[in-house]
């Protein structure tokens, strides 16, 4: 982390009121919009925690500014945070655009020196975690977010590039330490110990928050799956791939904010839309209008996280099989018949690599929503501190057992039996 | 690889007649050496692989000149090989000194445009290969080269660093992509494909050498330990850590020629050293005087190669202990008793699992050796073919088992009575 604010010169932090001058000297940003910078509405929407966001309408379409502030939002300046994230984010989207066309914002403008990405307008798309807590479907979402991930990992991987291209992009996302600072902090660290940022629904699950403290082997198995994030250089990762980070209606899905992105293990980013999925699903609880009401959703969610799984899985295994151009597992040396066999059993072994990677970084993902500084308003919003409490134990139980049993889950039917069964365990 | 030569402004390949003029600007050169240039005499000794290498001497001393020239001087113009890579063995000198001292050799200048660095004359040592091949005990190498792989590989490691100076590290290096590619083509793949730089003893490994192309289970394996060497960045590594790296006297150790550089799996230099010693214990029978003679040097060969790994492990877990001030595992999770027992338990788990890399790593490096491009000069000087490929065949099964059927390996003791019971087998 950085020590102090960073003020480049020029650099400016707009507001409603500077914005529209400085969009109207982007000819692209003035066609979409259409008429004079005073026909356009301005409204800042950014939710806190990071950065500003403003929604710019004029007489034509609309278009999403995002700019960093150099310091965390939610915060203060008393958090200094570089600029240099809306680069990574941009270099981010740019891959992600080539890999996966609509999927991820069209960018319409970057401007380094401010540290600001003018995108399309995402209209009438919901961030998705809001979605999910009114028991919203979203038919698209597994076979989007299933393509997302397969072509954005398998692509930038050793299996589709050659190690030049890939060492370029390990040197390239290398300085965005800031970010993935936070990640090992609050994710893999603090939930662990006492810590300033850690907040929990207290006193209900103050025994919780000790025991986990205290537990040796939970510890050992969060510490190497941040030994794994911090040396692993698998594939280009969004890094916080969660449901606040995607918005879409029930036709459209986009992926944003990949400013978190870097060359790190693929479980991280498969982890964190498993993890996602399995604390709304225990949230329901907290939410449905009469016991039962939700049934049907919370069947939906698991089908989905299954079948999120399940698509990725076959997805990639399929740009393997007809792009594996990279210089792992070179094609010279599988080419005769037992060669093709085994490297297709390697396949299926690489596999359940990920998939244990991936659980394990799920169960983390779990636990820092619950004990750490950023939690999911998916429980945030549970208004009974009690109900909350004993949902947010469930998370927490469940994500212990798949980070240290791992291979008690060899499938993701195991890891949505254990989310069912433990729904029903009074834990608190 | 690049695809064409080199020839930035202003770079010359030296010669032993413009060397002197270029030196005697470089006044810490020029004190070394005393009088004047005309008295210093200037032999060209690169053994000719990649560079040149003079041993310059003057009245009062030494100095040795390494050039990098544009491309693989042992091939010729038509591979070209970046002049950076002086640049990145004079990073991992400096990195490499500032963590073992002595054990490599001082630099005195470098000369980035040039490609060139002069260090310090390393007299009476001789290449450790060309001592192993003469039979020679060297009491000081297991201690002195544990020593520096503990130092380099522990303290570049997310063990010791936080995580923005590793991945300062890791994009500093990121750029070494030929010589990596170098390692990545012969090391990985070629011995396992026809490739047309493979070669061996022939005709009398030609079933070895088809077999092991036709190996699906061999071939898996080394792909898996390609893919590690692609992905996983570890720690610094040396990168060529064999004994024809090292000048050495009874008394004193010096590590050379880093210049493959980068930050990799741990296991592979590790590895290297296992390898080296391995093929030199398995290549007396085609040097001894009569059979039996070098029984007792056999014995010190394996006897340290035991050492070799004992001494590191040791190592390496004390300065764990000692100074685990890295991201990784970080200290404040693991300070109650409970904590502290689960860590010590996690660093035998961990270098169990840098064990499995380490003989991995070794018999590829022992195969190559046989069936590639570069071969040692511990098999190559045995004049009898038939003899040479006895032993060979020896290295090669040796090998193969290590990497296919690792865990039958669970330590180097297990490894050494492979070794002493494959040396009575007849193969071939």
């Amino acid at each position: 982390m950085t020590t102090s604010v960073e003020r480049p010169e020029g650099y400016l932090p707009q507001s409603p009121s500077t914005l529209a001058a400085y969009l109207s000297c982007v000819a692209d940003v003035a066609r979409i919009l259409g008429g004079n910078p005073e026909d356009w509405t301005i409204r800042e929407v950014g939710d806190g925690n990071l950065n500003l966001v403003f929604i710019v309408k004029g007489p034509m379409g609309g278009v999403a500014v995002k700019q960093a502030l150099p310091y965390v939002r939610l915060v203060g300046e008393s958090w200094p945070l570089p600029l240099t994230r809306a680069h990574y984010e941009h270099m981010a989207l740019s891959e992600q655009a080539r890999l996966n066309g609509s999927l991820v914002p069209r960018v319409i403008h970057y401007d380094q020196l401010q540290a600001l990405i003018v995108m399309e307008l995402l209209e009438p798309h919901i961030i998705m975690r809001r979605g999910m807590i009114a028991a919203t479907v979203y038919p698209r979402f597994a076979e989007d977010i299933s393509s997302f991930m397969a072509n954005t990992l398998f692509f930038t991987s050793d299996l589709a590039l050659p190690a030049d291209r890939k060492k370029q992009m390990i040197a390239a996302f290398a300085g965005n330490t800031a970010l993935c600072k936070i990640t090992e902090d609050l994710i893999f660290t603090d939930p662990y110990r006492v810590a300033e940022l850690n907040r929990w629904t207290s006193p209900q699950l103050d025994g919780f928050a000790r025991r986990w403290r205290e537990d040796a082997e939970l510890k050992i198995a969060v510490s190497r799956l941040k030994l794994k994030f911090l040396s692993s250089s698998e594939a280009m990762l969004h890094g916080d791939l969660h449901t606040g980070s995607v918005m879409l209606t029930a036709d459209e899905t986009r992926i944003i904010d990949p400013e978190f992105a870097f060359m790190g293990p693929m479980g991280f980013d498969v982890g964190a839309v498993i993890a996602n999925f399995l604390i709304n699903y225990l949230s329901h609880d907290g939410h449905e209008e009469s016991p039962g009401a939700r049934d049907a959703y919370r069947d939906w969610v698991l089908v989905t996280v299954e079948a999120i799984w399940t698509m990725f899985r076959s997805k990639f295994l399929d740009l393997w099989r007809s792009n594996g151009t990279g210089d792992a597992y070179p094609a010279s040396l599988f080419a005769d018949a037992a060669g093709a066999a085994a490297l297709e059993a390697e396949r299926e072994a690489y596999m359940e690599r990920l998939w244990r990677d991936t659980i394990g970084f799920a169960a983390a993902k779990m636990i820092r929503r619950v004990l750490g500084l950023a939690h999911n308003i998916d429980l945030e919003w549970i208004k009974d501190p009690d109900v909350r409490a004993s949902c947010e134990a469930r998370v927490l139980t469940l994500a212990r057992d798949l980070m240290v049993n791992t291979r008690h889950y060899p499938e993701i039917a195991s890891v949505t039996a254990a989310a069912r069964a433990i729904r029903t365990q009074k834990l608190i």
